[in-house]
């Protein structure tokens, strides 16, 4: 069948957790919505959680092939947990192992190997780079994984989709009894937001740390009545990969450009005024942009009401600064980042959930003004790639550029017409995150073009200094220099299905022909 | 039928919300738990969520005759919620409701008439005092009460055996969207603990404010994702009926001198040592217990882990002084406990269901060493009665009495063997709120006496200074002197039903022969 965008999809997806729902659009699914129950064991007092080993933990939890096993990615290129489990899985015989996995990274290529192995038979995550990602994309799985937005996972996980059987939570401070949180120890990583719907929803939760501290671990983000048992281990992870020194603005002038370009954009809009709310990515244009708002928002006195998301220490000079009131936190990018949510009452942590969900009743998302995103690739239609690139091999995935895009006033992509001697635009993008619909304008050095669904908008820059063009102008523009990019041939074998925030499917990825 | 403690149990409750199952013992229902699935309606981005009127929050949660709905007792006796909101649905002409208030107290004096007329046919609360309670014990409703403990309360919502069709919040800071604390405005109550579970499982929410705050109402104690709606209103409470200004140490001799011998026993107990946690209620006998423990702490140089429950300035005190590392806190007594809960990071708030449900994964309450406990009536088999007066009145309830006795190592009882002209120990309880088999330990002026279940205790004690007698002992003194006191005739009708923490009924409350 083809869904509302164009896209084929297939009736059954093999090892898929429901049955197929094609994307019909981006609000469709809104209303009615059921919370699943959850089962867990009580604790006598008296008992202990604390255990001696990870293979006791295990042995505890009855983890057994075919189960479902979660993680959190808060760690990212510095996690140790999830390769630290899974060796020890396989190592106890345990096999066809559902990994759900709010990201994965590079340093994840473990798990190929215990894929090849068939220790690991399915894969759920927002994001993915790397090795693993290479190699699902060359099919090293017999079934599909199923790649969903951030804001999506929790409604995944909150509505029994995904059913987790156990979660092992990397905690960077955890207390005998289970109290959990991310701001102190060797492997501080701030915010666990992702962890959050894994905890409340999986039948077992083993927190696993390298941190145990005095009961109780204060100030306490997943709390012991939520955890079974808790693991001390060497260490959970490597602090290089956990987060970065300082973020940086861009120093590309074209990437200059562009975050001018777009401050003004955001200016004429209308939104720029006392009570803005922004979102923006961590990378240097993204940071750029923010740079340029913070100097309209100077100049004019404006007073934001909150910036959301991942969060760098960018943002906490603009808190800090009183440009905005507040911050809402779903991950730390920084060590900056952790450090103002340790301290400063109004940067507040926040679930994927929260953040995101579009079934519960109102993420954060819905509340922003502004959003900016990045993308791989973006159709004349304005739907964005950013899970594979233009060669079909995932590189990335939503994380919470369709949650985002899709509650925020305003969703702006900003990129460069090319990338290397690839165009941005195409006719149709290789795989499809989020859906045009729900983004307004796309930013580039040699122009902004708005999507024509948004005529309100293209009313009122009319009256405003900035000039428009349309997107298949863009196009022309770079297709003049790069020439037309030859189509990929593809397999029909289905490598990966892409959820849209509510379930359905919104594309596939489809194995490459080598 | 009689449950274990040979208390006579219907084989039906007349509008119980399950089938009734007889209380076997205090830890005979641990194990599986099933936490209930929840429905919502999830929210398109650009709704709102703020309305002009209750009524009109009343229609949109689309509430109906026979519906339950429920409230949290933050504001104590200086409540407006609950009588604002009931006067505002018998307006509407709706009948049949049940009311889940976390307690009730006299100020709730209005819901008699909503009970004669029909308004109000079915109540559970954990602890109620004034004319709803006396009203009820004269049998106002038709159906019988149902009490529970405090972490019993969670269960019952979180298992579903309670369905709050609507939760309404009274929420002494809130935002637009309906994130909530309880520490700003001129309705601080602190921490919002007893609401926890009915803002998570509750089917509609309406936050209910004399404070509406700018987004995000930082720090955010409820979340938006579960709150529906808000109503803002004149006042939802009064200030001197929420918290006191400072809550005070007994001054009367017998108080102090039992004060004085507990904290000899909790030191001869042996667990008065490093990591040492306590908890002790807001009365003026239980402060003077925790003035004795701090004096000896100081001189001894303990440093305790952690204090609980419900927090006045006293604890805060030691806290600040370092005799405590940490507060978990369910409610805050006074103003001290919320500017603690402000501005100390070691001052954690906790959820009812992390304080005492014995169907999560383990709560706070397991973690205890001492807890410090009231009693209008013990028996000789230690089981407590706070639920009713002697002479069969509701004035009281579990609250976290039965949560903190079954958690706790040492679950000590003090009082004076008097209450006025009558004596505290019976042959049988009124009402058993409290399972004997949890009570350690009774200290009254004229001598200690141990649940000889407890043989480690008495053994331990031998080679202390503490003296003890035995509980019948102690009845024959007090006997001596008042007599023996007159058995009170009761109807056969129930009036009350009271719930163990782990769903099964402990005891009834028949009708009073007037």
């Amino acid at each position: 069948m083809k869904n509302s965008l164009g896209r084929e999809i297939p009736d059954t997806i093999k090892g898929y957790y429901k049955e197929v729902k094609a994307f019909t659009g981006a609000y469709d699914n809104i209303g009615d919505v059921i919370k699943t129950q959850v089962r867990a064991k009580s604790l006598m007092p008296g008992k202990k959680k604390l255990l001696n080993s990870l293979e006791e933990a295990i042995k505890k939890t009855g983890l057994e092939d075919g189960m479902t096993i979660s993680f959190h990615h808060h760690l990212r290129n510095g996690d140790y947990v999830v390769n630290m489990v899974m060796d020890k899985i396989a190592s106890m015989g345990i096999k066809d192992i559902k990994i759900a996995s709010s990201s994965l990274f590079p340093i994840h290529a473990p798990l190929i190997d215990h894929m090849k192995s068939g220790v690991v038979t399915g894969l759920y995550a927002s994001y993915m780079s790397g090795p693993v990602a290479e190699a699902v994309s060359e099919g090293i799985l017999e079934n599909p994984i199923i790649m969903h937005t951030h804001g999506g996972r929790s409604r995944a996980i909150e509505s029994g989709d995904i059913k987790i059987d156990v979660a092992f939570i990397a905690s960077p401070s955890c207390d005998s009894y289970g109290n959990i949180n991310g701001l102190y120890g060797e492997s501080a990583c701030g915010v666990l937001g992702y962890a959050i719907s894994d905890a409340h929803y999986a039948e077992k939760v083993v927190a696993i740390t390298d941190n145990l501290v005095a009961y109780p671990a204060c100030p306490i983000e997943i709390s012991q009545d939520y955890v079974d048992y808790i693991v001390v281990v060497d260490k959970i992870g490597d602090p290089r990969g956990i987060v970065s020194g300082t973020t940086r603005i861009t120093k590309d002038p074209i990437g200059l450009k562009i975050a001018k370009t777009t401050a003004q954009l955001i200016e004429a809009s209308g939104l720029l005024k006392d009570g803005f709310s922004f979102q923006t990515g961590a990378g240097g244009t993204s940071l750029a942009v923010a740079a340029s708002v913070r100097e309209i928002m100077k100049e004019k006195g404006i007073k934001g009401s909150f910036m959301s998301g991942g969060i760098t220490g960018y943002m906490v000079d603009m808190l800090e600064e009183g440009l905005f009131d507040s911050i809402l936190d779903v991950q730390c990018f920084d060590l900056r980042a952790i450090e103002s949510l340790k301290n400063n009452k109004n940067h507040q942590p926040m679930s994927a959930s929260m953040y995101g969900n579009p079934h519960n009743k109102g993420a954060v998302v819905n509340n922003l003004d502004v959003v900016i995103l990045g993308a791989t690739e973006i159709d004349t239609d304005f739907n964005v790639n950013v899970t594979t690139g233009s060669n079909g091999v995932i590189m990335g995935g939503s994380g919470g550029h369709s949650d985002t895009a899709a509650g925020a006033k305003l969703a702006i992509v900003v990129s460069q017409l090319f990338k290397g001697r690839l165009p941005l635009i195409a006719d149709k993008v290789t795989t499809v995150s989020t859906p045009g619909e729900t983004i307004d304008v796309l930013v580039t050095e040699r122009g902004i073009a708005v999507n024509p669904r948004r005529k309100d908008l293209i009313e009122r820059l009319k009256d405003s200094k900035i000039q428009l063009v349309s997107i298949e102008e863009l196009k022309e523009i770079a297709e003049r220099i790069t020439g037309k990019p030859m189509e990929i041939e593809r397999d029909e074998r289905m490598v990966a299905a892409i959820e849209y925030r509510d379930g359905t499917i919104i594309d596939v990825v489809r194995k490459i022909k080598r």
